[in-house]
């Protein structure tokens, strides 16, 4: 391969150094249609301008399906298959290396370069993937613990399936916006009172709005309905990976959730990072995950004893006021499933899978409060409220609050594999008028 | 309008008289695109041969959107609206009407008939749509209670939070298959010891696999994120309804489903007939649902006292045997809560909806065993034994049973509204081998 200094600026610091190229989906004031595009220091490289210009001359693999360039998702390029993603992630970062082996492509193309490299700045970022399905996952066991302390006490803590399977369910698919999108403060059915002998909801705006802290990952392969993607294969069926900030309305959720699980509080919305991080880029960060002290059953066995990633996760709050505070920080290692495990489970019944499925890790937590990744820990569900910067406190959401999740491996400045951010702000609730 | 008598030979008893005009998407082994098309008695009229025909030369609303009826589902026909819908349907009624004021369009043109009017035995008929979300409801009080009595006995049987809200849970929308796919049985974990103090699963072949008597409504409307739809919209979103067996893993349920609800139970497969009947056909059919003893929060409300409707629902079970039972006569009218209903309240949060999203009822059960629609009601979870004609017995599914669901509204047997079949089979579990 080539090196990984560029004859390109690449900002030190950027989160994406040639070490990355993660793929999203772009357009531009000037040219509306979505297009594919990799991302590669303050720039968009845009692939469908790129491909029409021969830019892939030095990549016969890719010329058969360059049309997959002009899709207004990922779903067709990742349908492609990883030994696809490899190939034109390394071409690209071949192209971008200070000793390319195709210069002309690019490097000493400097009319090309104005046409498909596009300042970030300057580029609207869509959802990366049309959604088919999205499942959402409890693997992050110290957020499992905390959560069953609050409601059950530290003895039952844990349920007694929790260290057998990736505990999980079903989401809205069409509720996962991309970073930037405003979401609305929910209204719903909740209980004032929840001690009392006769449960009577009130209908109110969500007074317990929170964050779930997650790492999102899009799927790339597919399967027969009743046929199971094997452990050793699910890895291979994994695109990439998205920071994902699932909304929760904590209070909705504890009147509804019985006996079929999470449903309104959960559906309004659902943010990811437009920027995918392919699998590949990842893989030099793979570390192990949180022990499990228990024996899982042959279909969730794991060959190697690295199968999660090494990502440093950081949770900001920047309230109305203009105060911004960082409320946690936690490596993505506090999983107790992978994404393959998560994958084998979710098929081995023989539920069936499509390129741009999305599966969410659940919420990400440290063992200290300074790693918790919701504000139902870190305020005890309300009742220890949090200080912010200037002074402010909380428990939970205030409208006005915008939430900016960041993710990033590795240390060398010239060679980080970043996430970008994932951003959302809190709207007021609608005020509903009933006849 | 004109009269519901036609020219054409319509079966005495056909589900399909000129009184329903379902809806559906068909190919054939000489014309393979799926495309849309009316059933009508044994005959599917293929409407985008018709459009291509000038079959719609008597409709000019229709003209500018003709393309839908090419499409490979029904997704873009029902996104023009029910006002569309409707006079579609009526369009179509009259072309068929003894008195017909288009005679010419296909009445006296034998040719074109032979080239529109396809026997239902030589069509295939795929999924309706493409479905985007698929929620699955609890709408069945029957069936809340009686499941609540297994679990929790009769005291606790329904939750608190059961008469206030229809309770539900996001499916898995790849999971549902048109009417005739075969169902295999699921591998998962199984816990063959509930009430040990140490709970160790069991990796098996389901061995309490359930159907699920439902109704499934298909949404025709959509809605920003963050917007509620008010109940008094919510009809005029719906565009027509199907029957729905939502095949179940009860012992992988039971096992899986705390906290976050049913999940691998329930993704493997569920089954809908291939014919939409519209909301339009179904309009003289309207009844009073179950009474709610319990006064619900005003987003819930109806002015309409006739919300749910009148559809004999039949249950049959045909064994490798070759004997076919009767299990289960009961009307639609048994549930708590409406199609409206569960759309404004799957809203209430801003959760968008797409045309193409489905909406199923939850299992409906009347009061008494042979109205029970599901065998864990009907075998108290497998202690009672069911007896089959020629004396087989079953608690749950055994390989090579064959369910069919049928439903029909209407008793004058010239004017009939039915469904068709939802019929499925279910083939052994997958022997897995693991390293």
């Amino acid at each position: 391969m080539a090196s990984l200094r560029s004859w390109y600026s690449i900002p030190r610091g950027s989160h994406f150094s040639l070490a990355n190229i993660p793929f999203g989906i772009i357009s531009t004031a000037t040219s509306t249609s979505p297009r594919v595009a990799v991302a590669i220091g303050d720039h968009a490289l845009d692939l469908e301008a790129f491909a029409a210009n021969n830019g892939f001359s030095g990549l016969s693999t890719i010329q058969p399906h360059q049309a997959v360039f002009s899709q207004p998702s990922l779903n067709a390029f990742a349908a492609l298959g990883r030994p696809i993603h490899s190939v034109v992630r390394k071409y690209i970062q071949g192209v971008f290396a200070e000793d390319t082996p195709f210069p002309d492509v690019l490097k000493t193309n400097s009319t090309l370069q104005k046409q498909v490299l596009l300042p970030l700045k300057e580029v609207q970022a869509h959802l990366p993937f049309k959604i088919g399905d999205y499942t959402d996952f409890f693997a992050g066991m110290n957020h499992a613990y905390n959560c069953g302390v609050i409601f059950r006490g530290p003895q039952n803590a844990l349920q007694p399936n929790y260290k057998h399977l990736p505990v999980g369910y079903h989401g809205r698919a069409s509720s996962v916006v991309p970073s930037g999108t405003p979401i609305r403060r929910p209204n719903g059915q909740i209980l004032l009172n929840p001690s009392a002998e006769k449960k009577v909801p009130t209908f109110s705006p969500c007074k317990k709005l929170d964050i779930e802290l997650e790492l999102g990952a899009f799927v790339c392969g597919s399967n027969e309905q009743g046929v199971p993607i094997p452990i050793e294969k699910a890895e291979e069926n994994l695109f990439g990976v998205v920071l994902m900030n699932d909304w929760s309305a904590r209070d909705i959720q504890a009147w509804e959730y019985v006996p079929l699980g999470p449903f309104n509080a959960k559906n309004f919305g659902t943010t990811i990072s437009t920027w995918v991080v392919l699998a590949d880029a990842l893989e030099p960060f793979k570390a192990r995950s949180l022990e499990n002290d228990n024996e899982v059953l042959p279909y969730l066995r794991e060959k190697d004893d690295k199968t999660v990633y090494d990502i440093d996760l950081q949770v900001d709050v920047k309230t109305s006021s203009g105060s911004t505070t960082t409320i946690s920080n936690v490596n993505a290692r506090n999983l107790l499933w992978s994404f393959p495990q998560m994958l084998a489970h979710h098929t081995i019944t023989g539920c069936p899978f499509q390129p741009g499925d999305l599966l969410g890790s659940g919420t990400i937590s440290g063992n200290s409060s300074a790693e918790y990744g919701s504000f139902i820990e870190q305020s005890e569900n309300g009742k220890t409220p949090i200080t912010l910067e200037g002074g402010e406190k909380r428990t939970f959401l205030e409208d006005g609050d915008e939430i900016t999740i960041r993710g990033v491996c590795g240390t060398d400045e010239e060679a980080l594999v970043g996430f970008g951010e994932c951003v959302g702000r809190i709207e007021p609730a609608l005020t509903l008028k009933f006849a």
